[in-house]
């Protein structure tokens, strides 16, 4: 059955699309139009029925296979005490590099979590023939933010609208409206509360142009200098204080040489114009992402692909399923960064540190 | 068994550690360690033999759903003619989305790639007493390229040394040696290689204080403006002529609103400091690497994650398992993404292109 | 005279260091040290008494030739009717560029000018031993804030301390105190007005570890993304309607075209990380600040260099000095801009357009 | 006389326009007009004929004061010894400031300064109606570099073109000429030369849509990270080692205590996104252009501003005027930057450091 064009669309069941029958039928017709066996692909444990509002056009699953690290202890303000982590990854080394971090810290005492801001949000932006108009506009924003809100609330239960920040150039005006989503990731949640709001907006208020929900400024997927300052999710910072008779003996390195090397590493990154200075926090995060089926960089332990059947096992091995965990959630991550920026920190050092040690005479 | 300070890792099978057995071990002591039933992350269909250099500590999968888009119309220099595209993810939308997109390219004439550059790095960094010194280093570094792509090369067949950066900082040079890789994603060999290339260097130049072999210039796993500047894997254009006819019909837009709304973003991004100007390229890259088993932004068709069981099965369904595919791979991801982008950038502004209609007489 | 170490400093009149005789003495010192001659330098025609507290060791002045450019039409708030602006430079050209801009949106109706925001900031950051400290302590400066605003404005009567916004980041609380300073540019009042806020807060809250008074948030005579979002010194925007009939007949350019060559300008911009897509508004701002006494990029017109001689003339020259002027004076600078702006875009097209013509028929 | 929609220009001189009595004229025209007195403005002490090709429509003079500062010691490779800097300049403290340092880095030994790099460019942008066609233009343009180069030399004798760098985006290719130019800035310069290569390309090349002779990569008078990595104008480090105790005695801080706030505030400037990590270099940078006739950010002791008055008085002050000069230049304004560094930053934690010693006893 094929488009006007002759465009072959994959077969979908009316009556009932989300069933082991309809993926097979059509991972069937993938596997005659392209030659691919999808044996594995269709080897999938659970009931195709939950994967409503997750994916569409199901046929299949990818297994990324899962190692784990840990145990991690944490000494968070939600999470407490000892963590075994998911990491769902195909990078050799990956698991083993994070947990040697997390045997590290665990010696040195743990890690601290804080979380220190939560906000996620929609950008909707407003043009107007001018600037003064714009201007104007914003003054009526903030006078109005009572009204805007209860038009935006309306639409939710978990989501608060925080604030409304304005950023002016030209005679548009961009917006952040920030909110609070409990426990979920809140992207669609901002998406809808955002849209009544500027629905009551766009009745309320007269001479708006053209207004657009999004217009770069909430950097949805995509990192950004203004999220950096101003936090879209989680921001959360870990610490930990290690001796350096431990690094000595974990790490091959010594705090000097790695203080140094991120002296070095650091004014790197600001001339590159690296959205962080980190070493690769986007590994464990992005592992554990995986694992617990998390959207790409923003974390919550409910909606989303959290209910999937291997990714709640896996929140649950975190204690971190359902209601009221998300910020637990958000600190082991955090923890779980930590440790593998250690580890990843002193491997680059150490070649030069057993060097340093082949000279110097220590190894000798 | 536990660590000296009561610490209690993983177990691990000695004689064989990528085995059910061991994996199932493993699972089992989270299982009673954390509560977590780990029914559907043991169920797996292939031999964790496979596994060795993917992952450590295997325990076993996130069953990631897949659904499939397309027909995908490709006009690439590797990649031509229809591609069914398969989209792990747990995003409800995200795939009727992708292929609402590729169905309007499609009848659109398709998606034209071009792959204009190719490139992976390892960034060393080398440190001198003084300015001055960087400064001879550098030019050594140049008058010496011969032997030191010869001290890399060693390492490596696939990779070639294709050349090195310099960028100056106080008494720090910092460098990229960019190489070509082949069908690989190349991030362990530029390591060996450049590891080589060091250590040849260093026993032939006098005078480095240090060097470490990563300082934030290859942003490995981030985004930087050097990145997008100089190219880290590799650099696509996907381009598609679309009349504004179907973008009417289709997406509800037209041309005139998309690309007001166009002006409007690019502007924001400006402002907000965005790493890239799209508008969410992130949700289809990451849906179609983990089908396929890439490292996060880097393509590969061969290493890596892509000989494991569903990813090489997805590859296989696009047509690019194995050698000489990789920029086969690199062009449909290209197009993919360009599918997704109208696709998300026509719904921004949909609404008030319906709205239009309402108040301007189309819909009446 | 030298010190310990055999330094000869310039020689200062203990008496009267703002004196002509001073200044000559210390150029003749020069003169014979340099072998320089200093005729022009020692040529100016004010007493130097006027100089206390705007320069140290005076020794003379830089000559620096000003062009007239104008009538200038500015339909701002404050700034109403025609303009001749002085524009201090040597770089040839400029004068005669900006002056062709001023003619063609004269012709235009003029350049509409608008205040969108005004805010001068003193950024001190504040150390904890660790995040949780720095996150209590940015509470209680919300709950603070009246009395830190009375510190603060005890010692000024110009500056109102407005906010206090504050950004997160490791152990470390960044803030930016944002003033309105009325007239003045504000540098000074808002480090002193600070610094008291500071010794009060410190005095008041126990635990901070260090603080210091500046930690590159405000980013004084820098370029930056968090000023370009939140706004140091006024922001304004010049907005103007040009008929493409007179960018024709004026600048040799077509309003398509000039669109053309501004969508490319933009992405390369935002390619090449540059701090704002305009042309050259450094050229105009830096020629009117200087002839107008001016600290770099912040307007005033009291205090800093507007008292000067020929500084105040010019300002006079604009219907500018003196109390109440300064948001005038901001938008004839943001107009002033926008004129060579135009002026310089169309010349980047001109030569096309040219050729296009001689090509196309139009020039035949 | 006026215009035809009414607008009244500056009155020019038709014979002699840079002449006392046509500057005489503009002046009374502009008094009459504005209610402004010029007498100051029309103090100058040389004869306008000079400024041919420095300003037009000439009106008389700021007079900026000048500051002397130093004895400042370079040990560079082309300033080598002792130099008094004339700082131009209307901000109190900001000669003393520098002075400050300057006597601080004179006991320490001096400031050693290094020349990194040399390059100044002009950076058209080349438009395809395709990727694949831009990319194919950008390898013909490697295989003709020695053509182009021939037909840019023609225009100048100074210039050399050094290099094309591509930079590629959708179906742009962003190209820098980079060029060296002798003790000239360059500016027009390279912007002729270019010129004349762009007319032999588009000569030659068959298939370009369009071409810009600037796109924002160049970014003249402006900051960007393109410029960071690549260099425009001079790249000059210095350099000098100060013991702590010179720090304490003369600045009242601790090198422990700046080393730290230095942290800080390199970590505030990457999250603020600061477009350098300096304290203020803009002010003696600003001050020292403004004496010599530079123009804004780029160096040069030929043309320019250069040969006028009191800026040539200036840079024999320094040995810097005419041929073989600049490179001497640049070091001075780089070791004289050092010194501004230097004082501003200790200034920030002197108060501190004072604070530190009361409450630990050293100044009880």
């Amino acid at each position: 059955m094929s488009d006007e064009d002759g465009r072959v669309p994959l077969p979908r069941d009316r009556e009932d699309d989300y069933s082991r029958s309809a993926a097979t039928a059509r991972a069937e017709f993938l596997s005659e139009r392209t030659g691919a066996g999808l044996e594995h692909v269709g080897s999938y444990s659970f009931d195709p029925a939950i994967l409503t509002g997750n994916v569409e056009h199901f046929i299949g699953v990818a297994q990324v296979p899962i190692g784990g690290a840990g145990p991690l202890l944490v000494n968070g303000e939600h999470a407490k005490g000892e963590f075994y982590v998911p990491l769902a990854t195909a990078e050799g080394t990956l698991v083993a590099s994070y947990n040697r971090g997390m045997k590290l810290l665990h010696e040195a005492g743990g890690v601290t979590t804080t979380v220190m801001d939560d906000a996620m949000q929609r950008a909707p932006s407003f043009i107007f023939p001018s600037a003064r108009e714009a201007r104007a506009f914003g003054e009526w924003l903030t006078e109005n933010l009572e009204e805007i809100r209860a038009a935006a609330e309306v639409t939710t239960t978990a989501g608060k609208l925080r604030d409304i920040e304005q950023y002016s150039a030209s005679r548009i005006l961009y917006t952040r409206f920030n909110y609070t989503t409990g426990d979920a990731a809140g992207q669609n949640l901002t998406g809808k509360a955002t849209q009544a709001a500027c629905r009551w907006i766009t009745e309320n208020y007269e001479g708006i142009e053209h207004f657009f929900l999004e217009s770069n400024f909430a950097t949805d997927k995509k990192s950004s200098q203004v999220n950096m300052l101003r936090t879209r999710g989680k921001r959360v910072v870990a610490e930990a204080t290690i001796p350096n008779e431990l690094l000595e003996r974990h790490m091959h390195a010594s705090s000097e040489l790695m203080f140094k090397a991120r002296q070095v590493s650091n004014l790197g990154g600001f001339m590159s114009g690296v959205n962080n200075n980190g070493a690769h926090s986007a590994n464990g995060i992005t592992a554990m992402f995986i694992a617990t089926g998390q959207d790409a960089a923003i974390v919550a332990t409910y909606g989303g692909g959290t209910g999937l059947a291997t990714q709640r096992e896996c929140l649950e091995m975190l204690g971190c399923y359902g209601a009221g965990k998300v910020r637990k959630f958000a600190e082991i991550v955090a923890a779980t960064v930590l440790c593998g920026e250690l580890s990843l920190g002193s491997a680059v050092v150490a070649e030069e540190w057993v060097d340093a040690h082949d000279i110097y005479g220590r190894n000798r």
